[in-house]
């Protein structure tokens, strides 16, 4: 019997995938060596990690990088809070505090510059994302970060910030992949793979090509997008079992039919779960839960409503409360 | 056929280990999921992390702890040159240079500290290790760091430096639990689990205790010893997978009888390699392959000569030059 777990963390992950890693565990393709054994710089692995790539890519309709060496982690707070960030001389940076993994990201940002909270759901316990037209926003940010999933008190973004040429940071990390996004709209995208796209311990990270080089010269060179990007992200060891199983998981993403389709799923899948909680007057759902306005909203298809993504994460504190 | 790889990266893992692995990859225990699925905050994981690092400590006989979240690398350079290198309040490193891995490790350092080469093997293209009457150690040093097995040209101590009351710091990647080690004569020890361990994306790190809590203010929490400390390891999802396949492995190497009977297996797989190609004239050894004078070794079993550590990472510098 197949368990589904909902809890923090890792996630479910296609059977499939895991019947081909399980055969392929001793001997990938005829190489004898199991992925865990293969060189970095073999041929076997550069063209796992290269199709990998390709796929993500594939699904994203965006070039992406599979972060070589960046442990995940719905947080992955350091991925979220490096020193990396894009700077770009400028010394404030915008943050929507949305929830939980928001007020972490606040946290470690003001290691490196000081923070400006542009918006704050706080003042109702994270159960709606600020309108932007209530965001107060710095005159001279290096970005404006979002967090587009809050697992924790359960609100999500159904619409894309416009920031206009400062860079939209978002963290992605629990929804990412769940459905289309407009990546053209963002500056930077990052998410921990454990939640959609296989093991903790790697990050898919999509930056817009002119903001690789502002990294602070603190930045550890691990975790410096332009290194990084010049060594196709082995500048280190990179996680190379679990970039073969994410590997695997865009495979099967676009098997299913892409990030439409899967969106298609996902709002199916939801609806069995929080249809039936919704029908009981056991639970109350403190989320503001509103459909986006037509404007709002960047990919035109029915989803779910305010705080009804992918049921995974604790969403406890806002259906429970 | 199994298939032995001995280049750069991650290197050959337990056929055994393997086996278990594919056999418990869809419903690890009965419990319906892949260990890649589940929570890390739920029991069974829980229980998993606990007996991997239990094990890693009955081997090295001494606490240790699997850093979650830093991604390993046979030079895990980001762990390696992290700012919460025990800086406590002093300015200074100091280096002895063995060849490309230290040269990293430097470079790095270089971003939050003073350093001071107190050694190096340069002059005869890192093929040495310098005799500590040789170091010229800082006065005020807030550390030591060394690499105790240089792949590249393929040196190895053979032996523990003295640095008195200085914390030393070493980087034992490559050949880290390939043989007992005097734990307690170190401030620090890390190495990447891609060689001995398990896959890549895991960091063992042995801090001492008073050591945990130097970090400097804009270390990143999730590199933050003891922050790290205090939440279990799992201040972020850690790399649930990676710990426990190393698991896996840290129980192999107990059932083998230990770092002793692992050492003793090494040192002739060693001689079946390294006595072949010495009986031949194709093969020049430019490394200096001395043993080690008695005082000198702090672990008592003949072992292996410079040089002669497990055979793996790319030794072709030194062997075929």
């Amino acid at each position: 019997m197949r368990v589904f777990n909902f809890s923090a963390g890792p996630a479910v992950l296609p059977e499939p995938v895991l019947q081909q890693a399980a055969a392929e565990m001793l001997d990938w393709h005829g190489s004898g060596m199991s992925v865990m054994e293969m060189s970095h710089r073999g041929k076997e692995f550069i063209g796992i990690a290269d199709e990998a790539e390709a796929d993500a890519a594939h699904a994203a309709r965006h070039s992406v990088r599979l972060q070589s060496a960046v442990p995940a982690g719905r947080g992955d707070r350091r991925e979220r809070h490096r020193p990396d960030e894009p700077a770009g001389g400028r010394t404030t940076a915008d943050y929507v505090h949305t929830g939980e993994w928001s007020k972490k990201s606040i946290k470690e940002a003001k290691k490196y510059c000081a923070v400006n909270i542009a918006a704050s759901a706080e003042d109702k316990d994270f159960t709606y994302v600020p309108a932007q037209s209530a965001w107060e926003l710095s005159r001279d940010a290096a970005y404006v970060h979002v967090c587009t999933n809050e697992t924790i008190a359960g609100v999500e973004y159904q619409w894309t910030p416009d920031t206009g040429s400062v860079p939209l940071v978002a963290d992605m990390s629990s929804h990412i992949l769940s459905r289309p996004v407009d990546v053209a709209k963002y500056g930077v995208i990052y998410g921990g793979a454990q939640k959609n796209m296989g093991p903790a311990g790697l990050t898919l990270v999509i930056v817009r090509e002119d903001l690789l080089d502002r990294a602070l010269p603190i930045t550890p060179s691990a975790f410096n997008w332009k290194e990084q990007a010049a060594a196709d992200s082995m500048l280190n060891t990179p996680p190379t079992y679990a970039i073969y199983i994410a590997g695997l998981v865009f495979q099967w993403l676009l098997a299913q039919g892409g990030l439409a389709a899967i969106e298609r799923k996902n709002i199916a899948k939801a609806a069995l779960l929080y249809d039936y909680l919704d029908q009981t007057s056991f639970y109350r759902n403190a989320v503001r839960a509103r459909r986006p306005l037509a404007h709002e909203r960047d990919v035109p298809v029915g989803g779910p409503v305010a705080g009804r993504g992918v049921p995974q994460g604790p969403r406890s504190a806002a259906w429970c409360s």
